[in-house]
């Protein structure tokens, strides 16, 4: 015998009880969409080495994106985000769209990384715009769609908390402490890098851009100002439609929040739990320069990204992720013996023409051993056609749940299998 | 301005529209799925070259993926299929898996062709497998699912036939023929083939492989015997069960149906359209040694995979693919001016409050203007929130399919816009 061949490493298999969860998180964010008017859409996983190039930063693109040449030549990257191909995608038809768009989606991405807990190679994101809207309160529509996500998964505002930020209240309090331009991309990505090193560590890093102690200390102060959002009209106007929106409790100013990605403009935020045991849960933004960057016409967009496995390891850590409920077959029609197959056959189609979900035995077994099959893979009910039954014009039922067993007449079986009072 | 970054060749886009076709697909296949008591799945799309270069087929493997090198130096494929990922899968937890297993996915999918009408780089497949069941019946549920996706997704026996036919049995004939071994992995090649080429390139090619002229009409003889299946039991048992499925008038015998991929044992079968204005629709078949291909121990399992390019073509030709229905909000809540934001705010929580899917109006712009927007995007019902109607407590309503305006207590608004008697 050969040795299994391995799965390529960071990439995830998604048995029936992890796809069911997948499909789950699918369905809730489907729902959040849906509710506040997205319609779904989506690129391909094959995107242009020179879309990424642009915006997404660096870091992205050269050090953690999956790159390689196809058969024709071209340098084509495995979409480590989806903000660029939707920012290509709507200046592709841009004439055609009617704005402001909104839209959503939710597939497979990849990231050259080293596999940790909440972190593989391959995930799934759910990835939600408004674009051609510039209103603050375009930004408070996406918050409250996190926050609406948030509560419909269970979690409660004491759980987890969006903090929001804006870049352009961040670059002008910056200049307020005397940075150049240069420094205050640099000293952005001090913000973003914050939680990643020790104070120490954090604090060489900022002399060796170029700050000086005072601005060092200025840009600690700045960081602990929670009350900063009162300089900028458009937070302002954010946290006002928030309360309109009947998430406040889930939404809360923060300085420390500047996001990675080189194309945000405007607000940005974060999702996290509150007692600090993950990585954010999710991030996003206002940018509004994508789309002409990618060559459209600008036009502005806001939008969020939430990947599925951190979301799934808060969940999961608090006992709110739904068990897994096994097949969707609610009935397993056995096989008596062989001489029995036509009329299990015919059974199960009977069954299946009334609504029922069914899986059958072909291959002949002790009833037992089919009965523990049932109840193993998570049918509710097993049902037997013997010589007696047929005779009687009965159908054998037995309830894998409570264990009962009972014959009934084969014209009342449907309705037995699926009476509402079902528990 | 730039130019407008282009997609990669052969990829697509699924703007909303394309993007509700492929949902509506993946739900049909759902449905069907379930109603066998199918669980889904899904593997990754990144795959060791390895696992394909056993058994898939020497074209597929080495003409027709995408192979790269990841940062780590490993041979790395983009998925072309899905069958030896399913094996591998299951070989990696086959004491733990409880069997047989009906199992289903739907994903994307790569072939580094050149794309033509029905064929992309990128598509998508649905895939179906019951593993661990030897048996013909469940040979014929397989075809059974087939079937019912078929006449679910509105396709008449007319319109559409599952040709089937057995490897075993043509191997069998061809050894009655004369045909060595090696002659006769030639002629399933040359069977696959035979629509592809011209009468006399077929010839020709037979000739090239060794086949005397006698073999090669033995050949064309044995590929007009539509009675052969009479001589295997196997055959004739799937036909009977395919008969109690109540499916077999979308059903036949065709000896010229063979599978281009290696790894099939027994059954095979390709679903066509009877007009022959397309490829194959789909296919499948039976693989009893994949799982021990790939390393585990040897279990039989049969199954088929739809891509979603031709089927939609074809119903699209037949007028059978649902039409777009637009954006999921059924009501647009309308901006009066900027002092009533928060009004017409927290009328659209009030209406999502009462499970109504709502899109917003934020920035000021005429009415006429927003009730145009609202109509473009497909919503049903325009609201409007102005001072007469706040003054009155009530809220303006405008049917966009009817035209008809109307007005009414606000305390009535969500009963009216959901009444059940909405054409």
């Amino acid at each position: 015998m050969n040795a299994i061949i391995r799965p390529v490493k960071g990439t995830r298999d998604f048995y029936p009880p992890e796809m069911a969860g997948r499909v789950w998180l699918y369905q809730q964010m489907r729902q959040v969409s849906e509710q506040f008017g997205y319609q779904e859409y989506e690129g391909p996983i094959l995107e242009p080495l020179d879309l990424y190039a642009a915006k997404s930063g660096e870091e992205l693109v050269e050090k953690q994106s999956y790159v390689f040449q196809d058969r024709g030549g071209d340098k084509i990257t495995l979409r480590p985000e989806l903000t660029p191909t939707l920012a290509r995608m709507v200046a592709q038809q841009q004439n055609q769209l009617t704005f402001p768009l909104r839209w959503w989606s939710f597939g497979p991405f990849w990231r050259y990384e080293r596999p940790q807990k909440g972190r593989t190679r391959e995930f799934f994101q759910w990835n939600i715009d408004l674009i051609g809207d510039p209103s603050p309160q375009a930004d408070a529509e996406l918050a409250a769609i996190a926050a609406t996500f948030l509560k419909q998964v269970g979690l409660q505002p004491n759980e987890v908390q969006i903090l929001v930020n804006d870049r352009e209240l961040m670059d002008s309090a910056l200049k307020t402490l005397g940075l150049t331009f240069e420094h205050r991309a640099a000293a952005f990505g001090l913000i973003d890098r914050r939680d990643k090193l020790t104070p120490e560590a954090w604090q060489t890093q900022a002399s060796e851009a170029g700050l000086s102690p005072t601005q060092i200390d200025g840009l600690i102060a700045l960081l602990e100002n929670t009350g900063l959002w009162q300089q900028s009209d458009s937070l302002q106007q954010f946290f006002r439609a928030v309360e309109w929106f009947g998430v406040a409790d889930y939404v809360r100013y923060s300085p420390t929040i500047i996001r990675g990605l080189q194309y945000y403009t405007g607000t940005v935020f974060e999702a996290w739990d509150t007692a600090g045991d993950f990585r954010a849960l999710f991030g996003g933004g206002r940018y509004d320069n994508l789309v002409g960057a990618v060559g459209g016409r600008p036009v502005g967009a806001v939008g969020f990204a939430v990947g599925d496995l951190v979301i799934s390891l808060l969940l999961q850590s608090l006992g709110k992720f739904p068990p897994y409920a096994g097949t969707p077959a609610e009935v397993f029609v056995t096989l008596f013996d062989e001489q029995h197959l036509e009329a299990a056959l015919r059974l199960a189609n009977e069954l299946r023409a009334a609504g029922i979900k069914v899986a059958s035995q072909y291959s002949p077994a002790k009833l037992g051993k089919q009965f523990k099959y049932a109840s193993q893979i998570g049918a509710r009910f097993a049902v037997v056609l013997g010589p007696d039954e047929i005779q009687r014009g009965q159908v054998a039922v037995k309830d894998l749940h409570t264990e009962e067993q009972t014959s009934l007449p084969r014209a009342e079986l449907a309705g037995y299998l699926t009476r509402p009072n079902l528990t």
